[in-house]
């Protein structure tokens, strides 16, 4: 249905609506080929689609952005949510892309590159897509779940081969999983409130991926040789050198020290007790059912 | 509609569907309240919805698990969604309840206790509901979107005044908020692959919620004094100084800490080097719609 040629009528619709288009009318307009007016509509979709939540979305305004009528848009697609899908397919890619980054150089830069790339897509098509992707949109479906797990694939596997860990473990996909939703939902929730400067969230984002990384790599031994040569790459103008210095600088804070270093201890083996808090409430909690709150 | 009272039909039609129902059958059942039916579908609808997605679940399943009879379920509500509607709504208050944490002892344990009640919920009622919290299921509409939202600010309110910082930053809002979408997300993926132990992933969420906390306090001096009583509190054997302990198990890594004492000391001012990689990648980044990958 879509391949089938656009009709006489329809493109005569399509040319009344649209007098004016075209580069600055210097020269006669070419008439699209099928591909290319397919592309075109998906193109003036995506664009309308990354301002408004689907719902405040007509095939009259693609139609009218796009210069086509009413009838062309149903020739191509047969309606809305196939045109929405199609929009979103090309973001999805377009975003992929965007992760693509060459293995040079620290990784937390890499990845602060990446970021920037990413952030600046959000800040463009966010707007209108950001209903879906918190979850709870009327547009959302089976095509659409299928695009964002491509995209959240896609993050998944760039950052993987970034870190050149020859078999990571559950754990560690499990801290690169929980990362890229960080990064999603946080930029997100940033796109609704920007209560903080875009550049700040970049640099943060990095900061946490390094931070996870960290804690992943103190759980798990053998992890350990990565993460040394993760830091001896590292520059102390990038973002890891500074998270460093600033955590440093919070250890310079009167009592942090102190208090952490006691921490370090670990517990001291005088007294009665012998079963930490931790362990306590663990057995607690694994009880199964007898997990509720105890009052 | 839906407080019509039962109509002596839909009744009977009950009666002959649960002829066995009762404890035991040793004294005669009592004749449900319209209230405490209503109640009573909810319960079972929710212990079937838990288990398996909307779409597996047929309102004559919840009638044949209820001992009532189709045109019954019908009698109270007007379908299926409704039902699940209904159902997630009080699954979200039992949920939002197990949040709730006496304002005692170290914030670390506190939290670890909440996770564990969370974690519970989350295995016992996750399997049906993942696909609607992941986004993407049928069964998203602003009803469930509310329920949800709804969950998350509860969570969000709860870890805010366990905190006790009198005008908490934008930035601190949006660390709690972040990490509460990575345990939310972190949680859904454990659920689907089940790769870690789940005392494991109690630990690690508490754990990187303190190491937020510290990220937040080390880019925002004015929650220095906040982390120091913080890390006062905290006992050596909770999570806090297990996470402590571990990272300094790290740090004691040949070359590690080489690595990040070099890190630390700051970008050494020598050589024409003015502009470090974030300045200089933060510039492209910022620089609007400039800001695509640049190959």
């Amino acid at each position: 249905m879509a391949s089938r040629t656009p009709s006489p009528t329809a493109d005569r619709a399509e040319r009344t609506a649209a007098p004016d288009r075209g580069a600055a009318g210097e020269r006669p307009r070419r008439r699209l080929s099928v591909d290319e007016r397919r592309e075109q509509l998906i193109a003036v979709a995506l664009e309308l689609f990354s301002r408004r939540p689907p719902e405040e979305v007509s095939i009259d305004d693609i139609a009218a952005a796009a210069g086509a009528s009413r009838p062309l848009v149903y020739h191509y697609f047969p309606g809305k949510q196939a045109l929405y899908e199609a929009s979103l397919r090309r973001a999805g890619r377009e975003l992929s892309a965007r992760f693509e980054e060459p293995m040079e150089g620290p990784l937390s830069e890499r990845l602060y590159r990446v970021m920037g790339r990413y952030l600046d897509f959000v800040q463009s098509h966010g707007p209108g897509f950001a209903a879906l992707l918190r979850g709870g949109s009327v547009a959302a479906s089976a095509g659409t779940s299928a695009v964002i797990d491509e995209v959240r694939r896609a993050a998944h596997d760039q950052i993987l081969s970034h870190l050149a860990i020859p078999a990571p473990s559950p754990g560690l996909r499990l801290t690169v999983r929980a990362w890229i939703a960080n990064a999603k939902i946080t930029s997100l929730e940033w796109l609704a409130e920007r209560s903080v400067p875009l550049e700040e969230l970049q640099l943060h984002l990095v900061q946490e991926f390094v931070a996870s990384l960290t804690l992943t790599a103190a759980r798990e031994p053998a992890l350990a040789a990565e993460l040394a040569s993760f830091f001896a790459d590292e520059r102390p103008d990038g973002p890891t050198g500074r998270l460093v210095q600033d955590l440093a600088g919070l250890f310079a804070v009167p009592g942090i020290l102190d208090a952490v270093t006691a921490l370090a201890a670990g517990p001291q083996t005088v007294g009665p007790q012998t079963v930490g808090p931790v362990d306590e409430a663990s057995a607690q909690a694994t009880e199964g059912t007898a997990g509720a709150p105890a009052e």
